[in-house]
């Protein structure tokens, strides 16, 4: 899933969005929140139409970017209070602020209210975190039903099409991840999250959680993993059983002209590429690679234009697409090695 | 023609263009010259084959950007010594260098290397700038004529494509205007430019200034408007008889938010759009005004995103070329009214 933070993959068209074969646009709940504010979205349709976007949206609940953009945030069983990153301005977010917020923005797949644990954190730490996230999450989930759908252009079908997932938390510590799964779970959702990863762990680490973790979750519903990776992790996770995942990179590398490619990683700005007429990615079908060369790339990243961003980000986006089709078509014909044969097996 | 200074239309990729319907791209040579350079280009096999754009292209000859970048230049019979806007080196552009640059650039339309005249400027001034850009266009004809095609992809068409237009000067002084355009055609050109206007003057006086001076070119021939207009100038200049015009405003105006529209202007930033759910332009066309609201286009730009600029600029462009497509249509129907006769009437 792609990132449009206010809205907007940055730099990309949605008609562009689409023929690249986006088919869920991760919206964040704080951002939005504060431009161009959560009633705005409400009163002009929800996120779909304001953004003229018709496949689905999921948004975050808020609670990851007021936990790594904001220093001064305070933390008490009610909810999270924090500055705008903005302007400074003191603002409140609850499990029951965030269901309004993100059931106002319309979205589809809509993420409980959960606590980042940050990393390192010890035991008793770990510990009292994952139980706040569990409480919030019994609140996140009884405010959603009571109000999901409550919107100007509610429908039967709005409702129904509605969905809140559960995150998983417990830092590092398996014991402690097994024991949010399982109460997570007992609470009920349609789908499950991993989160509180890739906040400077080891990757080693990350993926011994996400191995764990994900062996208490149940199969049969939605496995999201929430904010990774390179291409190799994405393609590793999913192997590993993981359903969904979001993550910056792709269009954020972009914008500091690191493109991912069939041959690895390229940085454009190096001066190597200035006389080279080959594509991007000669394996690669998109429309960036079928019509520029890197000489051209990398002259628009080094004389800083626009088009630079814009071409990058629709490259790297494809390329990741590109990445978790293959995966699902290897899934698919059950050509998955290792521990993939998770998703095959029921479980014990 | 939009303005690909840097060969590329800041924020729009050349498939939208095409889409748009340019024909023609405008790229500055001062800024190629610098970055990536004419070598490069060269070597890439031209401008055509660098940025994958068919159709044509032209080239301006460096010289009002020297003029209007650079406070500490030196001009002298031969040329002009300038520093660089990047990085204050001194570099030196005569009639000759101009001509090989754009050669190398591999450009369709080729311009006379000129000096624009400052405004206000004595009689004196302007006598004497006049003469300078003619003995200048006599060079550039004389260098074109023995160099063109000398390009490494060159081909029988490369060179019988290239064509070197000329350039009137002769600041706001109608009898040098005359003369300058009589002795520009002694030289002969397939095609005339006019320069030196949109430097200061009041729009009466460049009106006042056209008018007279396409009294003295070939109908025959292309008659070429460097650097206007407003979209109302445009129509008005079209209909006086000009065929070609070049300008930054479209594109410009865009990553400052101010949008072109039937109804006139928008300034996108202001508050009154935030909950304006209309098309931007409900008569428009264009992939902009089918797919977003002004609500989502203001806050696109107050947000900062990337996504406004490309938006912005498709949408102004396509507003543009959509005007000059109305006037090319009345025209040809011989509707245009008042001065634009002049278009159908041959030279007494």
């Amino acid at each position: 899933m792609p990132v449009g933070t206010l809205a907007s993959v940055k730099g990309v068209s949605q008609d562009i969005l689409e023929e690249l074969g986006v088919r869920i646009l991760l919206g964040n709940t704080y951002h939005l929140y504060l431009r161009p504010g959560v009633e705005q979205v409400r009163k002009l349709g929800g996120l779909h139409r304001f953004m003229a976007w018709p496949r689905a949206i999921l948004t975050d609940s808020g609670g990851f970017q007021v936990f790594s953009l904001n220093e001064l945030r305070k933390v008490t069983e009610e909810g999270v209070t924090f500055r705008s990153h903005l302007d400074g301005s003191s603002h409140f977010f609850s499990p029951e602020s965030a269901m309004d917020a993100q059931i106002g923005l319309g979205a589809d797949i809509i993420m409980a209210f959960d606590e980042c644990t940050e990393y390192p954190a010890n035991q008793e730490r770990m510990r009292a975190s994952m139980q706040l996230t569990l409480r919030w999450a019994e609140r996140s989930k009884r405010h959603f039903e009571e109000h999901k759908g409550e919107v100007p252009w509610a429908s039967v079908e709005t409702a129904a099409t509605q969905a809140l997932l559960g995150i998983v938390q417990g830092g590092m510590d398996l014991a402690l991840r097994k024991e949010s799964a399982e109460r997570t779970i007992k609470i009920g959702f349609p789908g499950y999250a991993i989160g509180g990863l890739s906040v400077g762990e080891p990757r080693s680490l990350t993926r011994e959680v996400i191995e764990s973790t994900l062996e208490h979750l149940p199969i049969d519903k939605p496995r999201y993993l929430m904010g990774v990776g390179t291409p190799e992790e994405i393609v590793e996770y999913a192997n590993l059983g993981v359903d969904m995942m979001d993550c910056v990179l792709p269009t954020r590398a972009a914008r500091h002209g690191v493109l991912f490619t069939s041959e690895g990683k390229i940085s454009i700005k190096q001066a190597r590429y200035a006389g080279d007429e080959a594509a991007l990615d000669p394996t690669c079908g998109c429309r960036v690679c079928l019509r520029y060369s890197r000489a051209y790339l990398r002259h628009l990243y080094a004389a800083n234009e626009v088009l630079a961003q814009v071409l990058n980000t629709v490259h790297n986006l494809s390329f990741y697409l590109d990445t978790m089709r293959a995966v699902r078509h290897s899934i698919s014909l059950g050509k998955e090695t290792g521990s993939s044969c998770v998703r095959s097996q029921p479980k014990p």
